[in-house]
This record gives structure tokens, sequence and C-alpha cells, in this order.
């Protein structure tokens, strides 16, 4: 079948090089690169050839943190694999890592099943799993070591939300013990949820019912202190942290902290926290309901630590934590009281826009851009290198994007399965043309082209970053 | 004349990637990278084929910070740009950046002439220049606007040796206000050198003249000082700063701090603080001579605060500051008073060597090995992407490493024009075996086979890492 | 009935001043202090005179931290306030604040009222009430209040000892807003007993069984942690927080840096951790038991950084969490698992003099010496002007100490209902002499002339620290 | 002679304590102190009694920071030794430590003679000096011993002002090692002037001439930088360190720093810095230039951190800097060239009413009140307890102080010779009524009953907060 396609004339860019290059694809794979002009590039032959001039020619976006389908707060997540992969793939994503939930009481092969389950056929581009541990006791942590082997080697756990995902830090402590053993990640949410209850209640106990109060109740000294106790049980346990959905400035100093003593730890934050504040929370008429998610969006101030902290490296990574509520009948089951609207936002199809924006607005370099969105996600999570980077070897999921298009942000436009953008409006420069996943065409200059059931399970290794 | 050469089935290892390719040079460049064993791969053909199976291809090294025929203390650096060049190939080093000197009264003109005269039609491998600006003035801050045009974009100042190379904080500020402007970068040794002069005549008022007093004397609380001052100094001037020789740990300290708060803040440290300590500086029979140096090395305890800064990215580049003077003859100048012992050490045939020594000791990665000794200093100072990279476009400057096998470094084998060796009877893992500068071969299979004058004089942009 | 006592010759000392005055005392208070010499102090008659020359007259000693009678693990503490009371005044202490004990399912009434009941017409010196607070609810709640107002203004919670006094942080952040709003104080026993309980049942598990296993798998970090929480937890609720008995040199680095910050954060440590290590947790035959308590003995390299912050006031308390255990019969009980011996080590007779003793050796000065063990203790709980100085008006608890007499701890000589020392052996110098409460003696030249029920319950105001 | 007077009826405020106590003075020292009402204090006969019901009785202030008839800028301060005396006197202060001056090129003793000379006989209050040194050699540090035994037990240095009193780090740093060992105390001016220097330079060439541009060019981390650099000196000499007149929050951040390293470093602002700013510099018609001091003033937001520092006793003093220059015919030297405008404010009489202010504005504590004004700077400098507190043996400096009193501050009404106020117009709660200065009656009832030539020289005991 041996398909080859090159690309021509592109502006190559890893989270190393900037090379004017042109790409040869084979049988689903980075075959070559050879320097524009070249006679090595002009003698290769293809079925396709894509003209990239003018263009950025970059990995695939991995998306390391959606929930497609979650059940959350008596309902789901609005995309299903099906249209959640495929706006992300409109998105210039093409690989995104799910979340498998174990439910109390049960297995976490049975949550793992049932999401192996859900996604199977159905997805565009790529995808693996990480787990979700609710339950944490001596059969769970045997499976750990099962599910490591086997390709999930990243497992969440919740410091918030008591009686449903909440572990204690007993129970934290033990999956991490046991992830330094096995070479697992703990991913952490880290807020202090049992304090965080307590401030909800008596909030609604004085009427503040508005989801304006969701940000109030959800304090940045709680999200702080919350990672510190995840560091602190990660050094007595010996393991490597990786924090989830960073959105105070106060933690991220103690990520900053952490990362100067040399330890493992890292951190995530997303698009929402970079472009997004408490002053969309507190839009009238139940608008800002659209903007409820926890870890919560933080005072515009907090913004510029964001940024600062994923120039520093002290964050990471920029996942979308995508989890869309539509408005209408879900975000609404929280009127009148706040705690009841589902958590969560889409934008799994607008991360690498957003991102490219950002470059364009000098707050990351481009291959800072490439680094934050597409490798290091790969590495963190045992992708690379088949994904996340441009290489002989790698698989061939490629994006050719036009960085001079402008667009305009909208659900009218968008392909996510929600009925709102939290970036309703907003102008981008920047734009996705042509989008290959392991050599085949899912988008191709602003057409879907690719199919339910292309992408496919990919198991991981383990994170490629520890010292 | 169109020569062209491919590397066979080698482990190709840069600051982002590990990938098993063929590479393919054309005309003193990069022309492609093919996955090994890919047909586009085995449709090259070349005049010449290395067989790389079993070995690392990596970017040659670009150390930036050397002093060839450096005037120092009524003595010379004892390597030419002849013998220094040529050792720095064997130690698989294909770029220097050397220190261009202005002496107080005259133009930074003359001394950078001066040095272009010294390195022509000397050189093994390429070469760029610093200036070392000793004298600021209205003069010599208008022709740092010309030397950064003319790609010389780095100006060294120094706050030790009152009297020579000294720099006053207002000629130090002026220089930083001109580099923030001229996008030049400043380069500065911080050490209070003020006050260690007291710290030194007391000494030898003391009776205390032994080369261990140097280390005594140059405190580490005195350099952190200066690292301090020239960062606060760089911030009210909003200029970049790069500090060279770090060997405190409280200086790393003050460069993590500084870069927390995101400033443009660098750090350069070298093999010797990195494996040598104050114990070298104590050998008896006047044998610590050979490990003076300024910063001087410190105790051994200070080395894993710097391996822990070059893994947390606070300290970004090893260079070696190779300087040699011979024992007999140079070194013995300051016997009986340790401020008379010319101040450096041989070292730039051994800094690739060293650090994958630490590869193998587990200090760092493969990747981190590539991007503190030959990535991050191309980019640093403006040779990216000529530099410091294996990627089509790139000068085919590549070095053929065999990490297995072993050898023990000595003065007997080394090719520096010094008589001693500061790691004399050190057990190393991994040795060069080939070198390409542009696609000619300067080590072939541990023979010299290049010449004087092949290398060229390589112009600079400015520092590629500014936020 | 207007008894008059003068004291001259003597050193006064007070957390401010050193001054040689004469003391008059009338009807249990201080009247008055004239230069020695003065005729206004020669005019002065009195029933008793004391003759202090050469000595020291202190305030007497306040220890905010003592649990006599506590049950525990089964068994009680050993000391009643009949011998406890009597045993501090042998070591120059006149006022202690013990902890009545609220049950889970009991209102804090009926702790305290049979804390009351246990001490009433027992004890030879004054004391007062702290109330552990084991189950914070809206009755609980509402009772904090009340306690407040009758002189029981301080609450301690304790992260540590789940199932027994163990405060969720949702209960702590309830208490620390009650404490914001009626002025009291949240005291902490900050340990991570959650995650420490894993590590216990981990070591058991392995066969760790001996007493060393206590401060082993109570870690410093887990101390470190649940002290940065606490501060957290205060900062959302707006309310001061004083941590008891500071061990570990991270906590401390808690504590400086909440207080740098500007926050009513306050430590207090216990002089088995200035003077005692994991060395003696270490002791053979079971000996290590008599060192068991937690916050657990550190290794020795924390004791200097509790010093420092003695001295830079990051700490500002030193109280003794008295709280014996005979070795026989009680300590015994932990043969064979760890977690089994009772907690607690005796050490209220003890405290000024080891606390001399570090005057001597130059850890303090003797203001500090009076300003830790009295005034700030004083201060802290409400007791000031009252208790903790010599000055007009306060009560007259005075000591007269002499410096240069020499002691050695041993269980055969001390007073201490309990069978073993935990300074056994040490040489100390420094001796009280007399001891007078409210104007009676109590102790006279080293006689014990005082009675039970001569003490009396004093109400407290609230802490006089706050900003 | 033996004139005795009582002080009925105060409440006694020291550092220490607040207590409801009749005073007896004799023969110009505090005798005794009675509880009010008592017998011991009845059966006082007295020549003169002071009825001080409703009022403070409080030690006489001790301002360790003046300038009188100081030569600078080719003017010398306004106020004479009389008259400023008597103007510290009418503000409730009764020590002065002024500032005697080395000239380049003459002895220490030259310049401590002139400054006896000046004071002699003209002093309304006692006083003391310190010795600025303007000129380290192996003279002037011999000297520096014997000005120690003969009670001037301080040393100022700059690290601004190059030319005039300016030294360099070496010279800082030799008589650092010299006090060090004699036990004196260096008092550091920390800008960083050489830089400063080239700022002001700059300023005036492109045309910013007005006083505000002093606040500019005199950058806060150019204070900053300094204050570290003179910390590392001084750790390196092993010596202690007391900053004066800090103002910039990045300043207090030093000095926390290295306090919580339990480093013998000591910090002073000034009232200036607390309750006025850069908005008083930008004042137009020039009257900005009643403003200017070094270090300057600072925009508002920095005074919180002031106050912080002095609540968490990283700042120990408030001090004046105490340095009038007219308006009319000094300041106005600097018309068109701010930076010859004379340095320095008036504000010894305005001390200890602004720090009042700051009781009543609830910034500190009425015992921390004294403490900064009074207590801690006799014991920094060596005058405890003569001076800074009430107790039986110290000089009987006392002030009664009304604190409910009303006044506005104005240069119409105050008693300093100078024509303006820093302080025109605002309003301050509390009042100076009566002061005595070792007994005798300088201001009583407002009216000055006091003389020159009463003030003797107080020679000083060195530092008393080493630890």
């Amino acid at each position: 079948m041996s398909s080859r396609t090159v690309i021509r004339g592109g502006l190559v860019i890893t989270a190393a090089d900037e090379i004017h290059a042109d790409v040869l694809i084979e049988d689903g794979r980075i075959a070559a690169l050879a320097a524009h002009g070249n006679p090595a590039a002009e003698a290769w032959t293809a079925d396709r050839t894509i003209d990239a001039t003018g263009k950025y020619v970059i990995p695939g976006g991995v998306d390391a943190h959606t929930h497609m389908e979650l059940p959350f707060g008596g309902t789901f997540a609005s995309d299903t694999f099906e249209t959640g992969t495929r706006a992300a793939a409109w998105g210039g994503t093409t690989t995104i890592i799910d979340f498998a939930v174990q439910s109390v009481g049960h297995s976490l092969r049975e949550g793992l099943d049932a999401w192996y389950a859900k996604a199977d056929g159905n997805c565009a581009i790529d995808y693996g799993f990480h787990m979700i541990v609710s339950d944490v006791n001596d059969e769970t942590l045997k499976e750990m070591d099962l599910l490591v082997e086997e390709g999930v080697t990243s497992f969440k756990q919740f410091m918030a939300y008591p009686g449903v995902f909440y572990s204690d830090d007993g129970q934290i402590l033990r999956a991490m013990q046991r992830s330094a053993e096995n070479g697992g990640l703990i991913m952490m949410h880290a807020e202090n949820g049992i304090a965080i209850d307590v401030l909800v209640q008596q909030a609604l106990a004085r009427g503040e019912t508005d989801p304006r109060y969701h940000g109030e109740v959800r304090k940045a000294l709680l999200e702080a202190e919350a990672t510190h106790r995840a560091i602190k049980l990660a050094q007595v346990a010996g393991a490597p942290l990786y924090v989830v959905h960073v959105s105070a400035m106060e933690a991220v100093a103690e990520l900053a902290k952490a990362r100067d003593e040399g330890l493992n730890v890292f951190g995530e934050t997303c698009p929402q926290y970079l472009f997004l504040s408490t002053d969309n929370l507190a839009e009238p008429d139940f608008e800002g309901s659209k903007y409820v998610c926890s870890t919560p969006l933080r005072p515009k101030e907090h913004q510029k630590y964001l940024w600062r902290g994923l120039r520093t490296n002290d964050l990471q990574v920029v996942s979308t934590d995508h989890c869309p509520f539509c408005f209408v009948g879900q975000k609404e089951l929280g009127r009148g009281d706040f705690s009841k609207i589902p958590n969560g936002l889409p934008g799994v199809e607008n991360r690498m826009d957003l991102l490219h924006q950002a470059v364009v607005d000098g707050h990351i370099t481009r291959r800072r851009w490439i680094e934050i969105a597409c490798a290091t996600p790969a590495r963190m999570f045992g992708l690379y290198p088949k994904k996340g980077t441009i290489a002989p070897g790698a698989d061939a999921d490629v994006v050719i994007y036009d960085p001079g298009a402008e667009q305009t942000v909208s659900a009218e436009t968008h392909h996510m399965n929600v009925d709102y953008s939290a970036y309703e409006g907003k102008r981008i420069t920047g734009r996705v043309e042509t989008v290959l996943s392991r050599g085949e065409l899912v988008i191709t200059e602003r057409e879907f082209t690719g199919r339910a059931g292309h992408g496919v399970y990919t198991p991981r290794s383990t994170c490629q970053y520890l010292n």
C-alpha cells in the first residue's frame, strides 16, 4: 500500500528547531526531512504533494487532558469520542489522552474497559487513557502495576470532590508510593475540597448562589495549599507529581519552589486560565455558568504569573481539560445553586489557535508553542517520539498551519458538540489548514476528510522527564 | 565540487530528539535526514559513507568560552588558535567563541582586529568572538553598536581584577543600557574584586601564600554578591545578562531566584567546577597551582547544586573557560605568592567527554548533554541553527561519538599545548571517533585529518533566548 | 492581713530590663520596685525580707502546655494536678495552662467541668485551661464563644491522631473562622496524621516495632506540610494561629515565611526538641520509649534551627508539653509495637533550668530566657500583666534564682511523679532557690512550703499579640 | 541637692509593660515605681509632684540619627545643636545621637573634636555621637578602636555620594572587619551611588531637572542591591550591620531574608518614608524640593511594607535622619538641577507624635511605639538602661504624653529652625505635655523651661543586640 506524501516549502517547527524543509511521509510515518530545494528533496516522488509555502508545518497537537462523555453531576459531558476527536482534529490536535474513571467499589479494569468501549471505533485521531483512581486499596494498587505495563501509565487523584472522586492523604500517599515503584505518574487535582465544601455550604446559606460565588469559595490559597501538600506527599513517597489545571499564581509559586529544589514536580495549565478570568464568571443572566470549572477562573492579575510560569518552565504543559456541558439543559442545572452547575468548559478545538495567538502577542516563542502543546505532553506521558515532533521515524501527525489567517471564534462555526463557546467573538490570527494523522488526511484545506475509527488506541510508556 | 557524505546507522541525538536516522551532507551542510533503512535514505549516493552503527551522531560541540593566547599576568595562555582549535576538534568541539580584548585606553576595534589577526588562517574549526570591554566610555559605547552589527554580539565585563579588566558599577550599567538597545548580551565575571583584593593582601600579609589560599580569599559569598549585583544592574538597565563560570551554590541560588521572577538572566558553569574542588587546590608541592582559576574551585558540596542547576535549567551552558598555562615556567610564577599564579585551566579538549561521563553517571540525560554543550550555547550567542543541531540546512558540524569506548585522560595523550591535565588519570566512558566541520573530516577515526585555516570566522546574530 | 515581703539586693530580670532593684510585695502583688540602696527602698518595712544578693529575681515561669492526668492510649499521664503543680513550683514555674479535653459526642462544657474538678483544690500554683476541641459542630462552635467569655480563650485542634482527637480541614476551618470572630486562638498539633498512620501500618507490617521507628514514620516533611496547611487555613479564616511543639526545621521555615508575610502566626517549641534527638529514641532495651512523644524528637541537626528560631522570634514560646508516663507499666505498653507507647515526656520541673543552661551556653540572652518562658506565654494567652513580669500591679509570682549553683538532673531527686527523667545525669548551672506565688512562699530555700489548694484557677483574656 | 519629683496617676508605658504606677525620681534618676494608690507610693515625699492622670508616662525618645549643622552641598543643615535639641525636646525626644564627620585626609579625632565643640554647652538634652568614616586606612582603623573605648561605638559608611562620603567595598570590608573585633557597629547608607550618579547625569542631560527626578534616578532596586551587598560584606567580615533610613520594600525584603538566616542585621526607617511618598516629590513650583532626601521617598505602595517590617521586627528602629535645609536660600540651590538640592528633611520634633498617630491608626501597638522610638535605639547604641526605659536606676528622661490632645503640624508653630514643615497641615492625635531630662523639667506643660547646656555628652557602650 505504501502511500507517500510530500509536504513542500513550509517552515517546519518543532520544540527545538525551525527549518525550511520538505517532509517525506511514508506508511504513516515521517520518512525523511530535507532542505527545501535540495536535490535530495526534489528526488522524492509521492502519491500526494502538499504545498506548504508560507505555512508552518508543525507536529499535531497532543491534548493530555480531555473528558469525553464524562459522567458528572448527574449528566454527561456533551462531546462523545466521535464529536470530540473530530473537533480536536479541526483544531490541529491529533492525539488526546482522556480519563477513564474508576467508580468507588469497582476495579480499575472495569472502568478502563468501559472507556475502551466508548472510544473504540469512534475516534478521528489517536488516543490514550489516564486512569482516575477513586478508591485506593490493596487491589487497586496491584491493578496499577498491570495498567502501567499495558500502557496506562498515569493516574489521577483528587484532593477535591469529597464523596465522589476524593482521595484522602493516606490514599494519595499509597498511590504515590506505588507509582514510585512501577513508574507511573500521579496527576493531581489540587484543591482542598474538604475546606472548600465548608465554604460552599456557608455561601449557599448566605444566599450567594450565582456562578461567581463558585470562583469566590474555591480560593486560590486552597489551591496553593493542596499543591504544596501534594508536593510534600510526593516527596515522602519519592514519587514524581504532575499537577493538573494550575490556575492560581500562589500555586505556580509552590511549583517553582519545588522545582528549584530539584524535585520531579510538573505543572499543567489550560487556555481558560490564560485568557479568561473571574470577570467571565460574573457575567449576568447566569451566563457566568459557562465558565464554571474547577480549579476556577481567577482574577485577571493571575494570568501574567501563568504566562511567566510557562516561560520559566515552572509550568510545562498546556492542556484543555475539555469537558463541555451545554448551557441549555446542562449548565442550567445549577440555576439557584452554583454548586450544581456541571464543572467544565469546552476547548479541545481552540487550544492550538489560542496558543498561537500567544505567540503573536509575544507571550511565548514559536518553539515554546510547540513544546508546551505537542512535544512536552508527548514526553510527559510516554508518547514520544511517536507523537509531538516531526522527525524521521515519528508518526506522521502533521498540521499545516497558516500563521496569517484571521478567524473569529464562535459556537456557530466550531465543531464541538456544545451550544456555546467560551471564547465567543475572540479574534485570532492563525488557523489550521490541513491535518494529517499517521499520514492520512483528516482535515484537508479546512474540510473534514477523516473518519470515525481512523484513530487508534495508543499505549504509552512511562514519563520521560524523571531525573 | 558538490561533495556528498552519508552517515549511516547511528543514533542521531539533538537537544530535542533521539532518532535512528541516516544523515546526508552536501556542500558542507546537512541536506537531509531519513529513517535508517528507509528507501529514501538508501537512495542517497555519496562520495563518502561513514558507518555509525552503534555510535552516536551528535552536533559538534560549541565552546562559548575560550581564551587562546590570552595575555595574563605577564605571560600568555599556552594554546595558540592553531593548537587550541586542533585540540578542540579532538574533543568533539567544532566551534569556539574566543574573547578579543580591549586594552584600557584603546578602542574595541583595535582589540578585535588584533584577535582577528591572531586567529586568521590558523584555526582547524570555526570560531567567533566576544569582546572584553575594559574601558566603557562614550566612544566604546558607540563601537558596541557597530560590533553587534558586524557579528560580535556579546561583551564581557569584569567585576573582578581591579586595575586590569575591572569595570565599576557605573560602567557596567552604561554598557548594559547600551546592550538593551543594540541587542548585545553582557557576559559578566561576577566576583567582588575590590573586596577580594583586600582579602588577598591580608592573606599574603599573614604568610598564606600557597595556592589553596586562592580558594579561601575568593569567597563564595563574594561571587554570590556580585551575581546579585549584576542581576540588579541588568534589571535597572532592562538588559539581559549572562553570568560566566558560575561555581558557588550561593550564586546558583541568585540565578534561580532571578529566573523565577522571569528575568532574562543566564548562567554558565564549567567542567572544572563540576568535577574538581578545593581538594585539588590543596594538593601539595605547589601542584595546587594547576587548579588556580577564577572564580575558584569550591568545596565538593557545591557540585551537587551545580548539577541540580543544570537539570533545573537555572544554569544553561557548560563552557570550558579554556585558558591553559604550563605548570613549568608559567604556574610557577606564583610560587611564594598565590596571587601571581596565572589564572586558568586547560579543558577545551575534555568538555564533551566529561559531560558524556555525566550522562553515564546519571547527572544529566543525553539530550541535555547536547543541549548544554551544543544547542544552547549556539542559540545563546546567535549561531543557531547553523551550529548546535543536526537539521536540514545546518552546517555539517557532526561528531561520531562512541559511547562505549573507555579512555583515561592524560597530558601524555592530550593535544592541548600544556604540560599537565587537570583531569590526569580520570577514567571516562565515551570517546570522539570522527569529527566533521562543515562536511570536512577534521578527525577521522581518531586521526587528525584537518588543517589550520579550515576554520573560518563566523559572525553571530544576537541572543535567541530573550523573552 | 496585708502581708508585706521585701526582696533585696537581687538582679531583677524581665523580658525588657535587667535592674538592681529591691522588690516590695504587698497583698500578693508587686507593690513597688526601687533602686537597691535608695532611701525609698530602705524605707520599706516588711513582715519578711528575702536576701537575693547575688541572685536573679525573675517572674515565675508560665508553662502554657501541660497535660496533668491526661487519659491517653488506655492509661493516664502519671502526674496529678497535685504532684504536677508541686513539681512545677520546684522548677520555678508558677502558672500552668493545662488542656481540658472534649470527648467526641460530648460538649465542651462537660469536658471543661471535668477538668475544673480535677484541678480544684489540688494545685500548688495558679492554673488556667485551654480546651481541646475534638468535635467541631454547630453546638461546639457556639460553646467556643461562651468559653472565650469565661476565660478559656484558646482551643487546641489536632491534624494528627485520626479517630481520637483528629479534626479534618473543614472542622479546622470552621473553628478558625469562629475564633476570628470571638477572639479565641487556635492551637494546632500540626502533623499529617492520615499519612503518618499509613506509614505506621507499613512499618509495623515490616516488623519495625522499636521505639526508634516512631521517629522515622512521623516525618519532618509531614510536620512541615501540616504546618503550612494550618497557616493557609488560618489565612482563609482570617484567624491567628499558634502551632504547638514545633520540632522540625522545615516547620520552622514555614512559620518564618508566614511571619515575614505579616501573618499572625506563632510557634512554640519544647526543651526536649532543643536538648534531645533521635539518638535518644534509638537507645537500646526499649529505653527509647522514654522519649516517645509527638511531634517526635528529630535528628540533632534540627536543634540549631530551633535555637535560631527562638533568637529570630520565629518561635516565641518554650513550653514543656509535660505529659509523663512511667517507663514501668506505661511506656511498656508499647513493647513490640511502638504505636502503642503512650506519647509524652515529663518536663514541667526542668524547663526553667534547661533554658537557663541555654543562657549559659550562649544560645539566648537572659532577657530572652524570661521572654520565652514567662512574658510571652503570659501575653500570648491573656495572663499579662498579672503573670510573666515583675512590675507594680502584677501578681507576686517571683523566683529567686541562683545562677551559679550546679545541679545534676535525676529521677532520684526530681519531684514529678514519674520513674525516669528524660535528662538523667545532665549537668546544669543554675537552680531555683525560692519561689513565691502571689506573695506566698511555695519553695523556700529549696524546701517545699506550699500547699495543694493554694493555686487558683485563673481566667484569661484573649491573645495580646494580634496585629 | 537631692531633688525629688513624683509623677502620679499616669499609665507608665515601656517596651515591655503598661502599668498604672507612680514614679519617684531622685537625683536625676528613676528611684522607684509603685502601684498607684499603694501606700508605698503615697509615702513618697517630693519637691515637685506632677499629676499625670489620664496621661501616658513614657521614656524620653531616643533619636539615633540626626545631623545638626551638617555641612552638605555647600551649605549647612539649618538647625544648630541649640535649636535642634530644643526642638527635639518639644517633640518628646530626650537623647539624640548625631553624626560627627571625618573629612577625607583628616583623622577621625579631628572630626570628632570638631563635633564635640559644636555641641558642647549648647544642648537642651543629652547627646552622643556616631562617627562618619569617610576615609578608611590603617590609621583610621586604629582610631576606630580608640573611639569605641571612649564611647563612640558606631561608624557610618556610605555606599552613595562618590567623591564625598563614599567608601568602596574594600574600605567597607576593612571597617567591618575592625568592628567585628572592637565591638563597633557599622551603620550603612545603602544605595549604589556609582550607578545612581550615572542615572543622575543621564537625567540631567535629558533635561529632567525637577525634584521628582531625584526620586526616579535613585531607584529602589539600587537601594536593595546595596543593602544586599552590605549584608554579604558584613557576613564575610563576621560583623553586625545596621542599615540606616530604609525606604524601599525590596530593601526590607533583603533585611528579612538575612534576619531569617540568623544574621546580626538591623534596619532603621524614618517617619518620612512611613508618611510621605513620591507624590510629595512631585509637588509643583519646586515645592517637591522640600522632600528631597536620600534614600528618596518612594511610591505609596512601599509604605505598607515598611509598617509590616516594623511589626515583624525586620525593621527595629525609627529615627528621623533630621537634616533640615530651608526652602528659601538652601533648597533653592537646586532649582534647575535636582542634584544640587541639599539632601535632608526636618523631623526631630515630629517623630514621637507621628508614631503615636501610627498607634491611633492601628499600625503598631503602644508598647511597640516605645520600643522602636526609645528602647531599641537605646539598646542598639549602648545607652541602655540609662536611656530608653522607665525603671529604677535609669536616667529620669520622662515624657508626660497626652494621648487625646489634637494638634496640627505646621512650620508656624514648630520649633525647628527651618522655614517649612514636611508635614504641614497634618492632623495628629496626641501631644507632648511635659518633658524631663535627668529629672529636670525641659518642657513644662508646653512651655520650654530647659536651657542650652543642660544636655551632656553621653558616652556609649557597644550594641546590646548581638547574638
